[in-house]
């Protein structure tokens, strides 16, 4: 049977924090889906195809056991979850303000499905502080975000504030 | 001596954890207000009238020792108590999130009116996790909110989805 | 309807924050009953009879509209509380730390018994900090602790501290 | 590649939420070992024998696709993460005071490891709440506890509290 | 070597709760600048040429030993810190949503500046809860805020709201 | 004016943390007591001489601007702080749960004596996770420690358990 995993975000723009889960998910499916959510709401600095194109490009040469996607999505995590067969959904956990909203949000998902489970997997501590709000926050503000994006994200954010 | 309780809130809209609390409020007090908040603020989903005809609707055949009235408020919370003559005011708790903003709230609504104490409820684990703020996500995004809300409210809520 | 409220505890020994939660609680029952726990595991530095006999001591001229009683007991609370015909129990918050063992036990005592309510109360900030445990250690270390306790509570901290 | 997971625990005793946990864990691997742990330290109340024996009994008829296997440990969690084989180590998330232990924990065990993951289920609501603990100390005090246990286990804790 | 500290917020108003920072900090650092943030984001009631009076009239006057000064600033707080030649970033802690959130905004400072300590200050339980968010909140609907506010903070609010 | 800050601890034994602290702590202060509790509570694995001891190894070459000097105490850390001439009172912080109990300690202390402040500090966030007590307990269960203590503390402690 084929293990699938789906980890879903905004990854606007993707860090180090998400690449540290990501390496951590591949050990846990045979295959791993990165669903990359619209997300309206938020207002994103990336466009979702931007996104989309940022996250396949730091995944795509990730030294792996599993398969790795990366595909957008829109409408409810757990629909999306069915559709891309994924058994298990992968979260991150940050700090205890992140653990409460993901109690919320995983115990009224799993009354909308129960077959799919929810992992949480834990960040190494130099990468749990990592948060996109704040790294677009300092990029904007001028300051060097080279320790928490890859020199590729980097550019991208400069280019970003650089258009404003 | 009539002991009048306060149950303020949005409900919008009104949710299984809402009436887990109430159920439980009544046992405390000889009439309960549910105070329908206006909220310019959260831009509600859906209007005062329609939140109070609601609440209305959901708890007018509770079987309850206590009397239960239903009414808008605006304004600030404590003169609302004042005004209904509530010496207690409930809230329900869920979880860290919920405790910190109700201590910082709590503290200083304290300082405002010193006679009105302020009593907290702990819903059942079953319907800690329900929030408004999901359900309608849920709802917009397509999902079942069944497990969350009562029948009347369901419909409520898909007549909204379906006229945006 | 006679309203009876529990608010159990080991006062070991009574300080201004219970005082402060006894003032609240006394607002919304009839009678309270202030519950004396035996508390065999965490090994008192006051008898039971010593503790019952200062909370007496502390509480028998507050004024207060509600009857106030003080007795031990020792089993579990819930039957303590339907012994006494509580049908509210309550308790103190303080912390975060409060907040997630009060959260445990009252779901576990909703189990028990679903007629008995559990409220939180809470305590004014200044009193917030306030434990037992701390109050002792300060009082055996040869600190002042008129500032968390009564002048009787203080002079029998004394005697104990002297006669260790 | 068979994918082996490790749920590491006392079971003093084995409770509704360790079973929801364990349900849950055998969907993400292929064979899952249940490492009872000796625990010198907490004092059990049933010994490691007994707590083995009940663990198995408990899970012999689960209806599960992942291979289950009790086994007892003693020493150092990692250690015997490698012996079984293990690449995941399961935890059950219940609150935010157990979250704050196991990042600790889990961050110091990433650094002796970092080849095992620790992935973080959280229960049903319902079982949240459920502690080995108080389950113990209900059952001493005399309290119903087939809420939180199986019969069998109900059966157990009886006959261990009637021989004290 | 003259030892400087910067306090930074947005102190739209300044309250009691930043008062008290306030007198706890000058007893650090020979030097303490107030850093008024101009926060485009959080839309101030109260302008910027506004916060920065107000944040000197109510500290022009106290008593210390440190020297005060008060000065607007935008962009990286690390690099406004560097600016006013500051070793030392001094910020209040309230609660543990506001722990969570220093914490990720500490953790990553630390990494765009190694040399600039953040150090935290714990406001008297009395002034722990006032938050300026609140306070606008109860002076717009009309509540009493002079418990909260010095009388000068109190009478611009008043006149703040009446214009709106 | 000498600013004197004190950093107490029980350093059972010292580890990274700790140093990570110190490092920081020297920066707010021109001396800094390394205040070595005596704790006859915890039941220390080093004895008060060896820990006192072991504290000044580590610290003895640290490139400071501040004097750092090593001293043992019994008794109220608040008369301790008065003893040695501290004004400022140093602190880690690693997680929530030390937050909770540092905020009371904290409030008790500012009560016993208003002119000394407590100051937080945050450890690198590879650092926040060691605690002597898992450290204790990977070294007595055979587990390799040196990521978390210095090669001299390593050795202590191999020593320590050799001779269990």
């Amino acid at each position: 049977m084929t293990r699938i995993g789906l980890y879903p975000g905004t990854f606007d723009p993707m860090h180090n924090g998400h690449l540290d889960i990501i390496g951590r998910a591949v050990k846990l499916v045979d295959k791993l889906v990165l669903g990359v959510a619209i997300n309206q709401g938020k207002g994103p600095m990336f466009s979702l195809d931007e996104r989309v194109e940022m996250v396949r490009a730091e995944t795509e040469h990730l030294n792996s056991t599993a398969e790795i996607v990366v595909e957008p999505f829109e409408g409810l995590l757990m629909h999306f979850a069915r559709e891309v067969g994924a058994s298990v959904i992968v979260r991150g956990l940050r700090a205890v303000a992140d653990f409460e909203f993901e109690f919320q949000m995983t115990a009224m998902n799993q009354q909308l499905d129960r077959e799919i489970e929810t992992v949480f997997l834990m960040a190494d501590p130099r990468h749990q502080a990592i948060a996109s709000k704040l790294v677009k926050e300092i990029a904007v503000l001028g300051g060097e975000v080279n320790r928490f994006v890859s020199p590729r994200i980097e550019a991208r954010l400069k280019e970003k504030v650089a258009a404003r």
